[in-house]
C-alpha cells in the first residue's frame, strides 16, 4: 500500500492536480489580459484602462497566494513522491513567474498613465506595439504548453525568447536615436524604454514557465541553460 | 509514531535543514559579493572585474539548482508536516529571489563593461555608488535575518525598501536632467539608468526574502501587502 501510494498518483490527488492546473490557467489568462490591456492603454493613451490594469493586479496577487497555499496543502496531505512532488513544486515555480509577469503589466500600465497626457508620436508606439504582440504570443504559447504539459511546445517558447530579445535590442537602439535627434522627446522616450524592458522581462518569465514545464514533465532542471543545451537535455543526447 | 514523525522535527531533519540554511547563506554571501564587485566595476571602470562578475554567475546558478534539488529531496524523504514543510518551501522561494539578485548583479556588470571605455563623469557615479551601498546593506540585513530566522529584522528590511525606492526615484530624476542638459551624455546616462533600476530590483528581492522569512517563521503569507499591513499581521492586530 505504501509503495502504491508513493508510486502512483491516486485518483484524488489527480483530481486535485487538475483543479490546480485549471486555476493556474485562469491566473495565466488574467495576466495575459493584463498585458493586453496595458499595451492597449499605452498605444491608445487610454488612462482609464491603465488604471484598471493597476487595480486588477490585486486579483492576480490573490490567485498567487491561493494557488500557493493549495499546492503546499497538497504536499502536506498527499505527501507525493518524487515525480508527483515535482509536479507540484513545478507549479509553485510557474505561478511565481506568472505573478511577476503581472507586475510587469502594471509597470507598463504606469508608463501608459505617464504617457497618456503627452503628445502621441507619429508612429503611435508602433514598435512597442509589435514587441507587445510578440511577447503576448510567447506568454499565450507558454500557457498553452502548460495546459497540455507539452515539452515540444515549451521548447518552442524557449526558442522564441531569443527573437524577442533581439527585437527588444533593436527597439532600444532606435529609441536612443530618437532621444539624440530630439532631446525634447527624452522624457517620453525613457517611458517607452521602461515599457520595452517590461515586455522583454515578460518574455523571460514566459521562457521560465517553459523551463518549469520541462522540469515537471521530464524531471530535468533546465534552468540557466542555453536553448541549445536544453534541447540536448530533453532529447537525451 | 506517525504522529510523532509529523509533529516534531526529527534530529535528522533538523540537521538537514541546518545544512540547507548554511548553503543558502553561502549562496547569499556569493551574491552579496557579486553585487559589491559589480558596483565597484561600475564606479571604477574596471572591465576585468566586470567580466569576473559575469563569469561568476554560473556558480550562483549551480548553487540555486543544488539547493533546490536538496529541498525537494527533503520534502520527498522526510514528508514534513505543515510548519516544517513551510520552512522548506520558504527556503525554496528565498533562493529564487537570491538567484535573481545575482542576475541583476550581472546586468550591472554588463553596464560597467559598457561604461568602462567611456569618459568617467566628474562625480564618478557617486549617486549610484550611494544607492549601491544602501541596497547592499538591505541585502546583507535580509541574509542576516534569514541566518537568525528573525522576524523583527525581516520587518526592518521590508521598511528599508521604501527608502531605497525613493532614493532610486530621485536618482532617476537627476539622470533625466543630465540628459536634457547635455544630450551627448544620453548613451552613458541610459546605462546608469539601467544600473539604478537593477539596484532597485535587488532591493525588491531583499524585501521578498524578508517576506519569506516572516512566512517560514510565522506561517503568514505577507507577500503583496504594504509594510504597514505586514506589521499588523505579524503583531496579530
Amino acid at each position: 500500500m505504501a509503495t502504491n501510494q508513493s508510486q502512483h498518483i491516486s485518483q484524488q490527488f489527480e483530481k486535485e492536480l487538475q483543479d490546480i492546473r485549471s486555476r493556474v490557467l485562469a491566473m495565466g489568462g488574467l495576466v495575459e489580459q493584463q498585458v493586453t490591456q496595458a499595451m492597449e492603454a499605452l498605444v491608445t493613451g487610454d488612462a482609464e484602462l491603465a488604471r484598471q490594469v493597476i487595480g486588477n493586479d490585486d486579483n492576480v496577487n490573490k490567485m498567487d497566494v491561493l494557488i500557493d497555499e493549495e499546492c503546499i496543502q497538497i504536499i502536506a496531505l498527499r505527501q507525493p513522491a518524487a515525480s508527483d512532488l515535482r509536479l507540484v513544486t513545478g507549479i509553485l515555480k510557474t505561478i511565481t513567474d506568472i505573478e511577476r509577469m503581472g507586475d510587469e503589466a502594471v509597470r507598463i500600465a504606469r508608463m501608459a498613465l505617464n504617457l497618456s497626457d503627452k503628445d502621441r508620436p507619429k508612429k503611435n508606439y508602433r514598435e512597442l506595439h509589435s514587441l507587445g504582440v510578440h511577447v503576448r504570443k510567447m506568454l499565450h504559447d507558454a500557457l498553452d504548453a502548460f495546459a497540455r504539459f507539452d515539452v515540444d511546445s515549451a521548447l518552442a517558447v524557449a526558442h522564441e525568447d531569443a527573437d524577442v530579445d533581439s527585437e527588444y535590442e533593436s527597439i532600444l537602439r532606435q529609441l536612443m536615436t530618437y532621444m539624440m535627434e530630439d532631446p525634447r522627446m527624452i522624457s517620453r522616450v525613457v517611458d517607452m524604454m521602461w515599457s520595452a524592458r517590461s515586455l522583454e522581462r515578460i518574455g523571460d518569465h514566459a521562457r521560465n514557465v517553459a523551463e518549469h514545464i520541462i522540469y515537471l514533465v521530464e524531471g530535468k532542471d533546465v534552468r540557466h541553460l542555453s536553448v541549445e543545451k536544453i534541447e540536448q537535455v530533453v532529447k537525451g543526447e
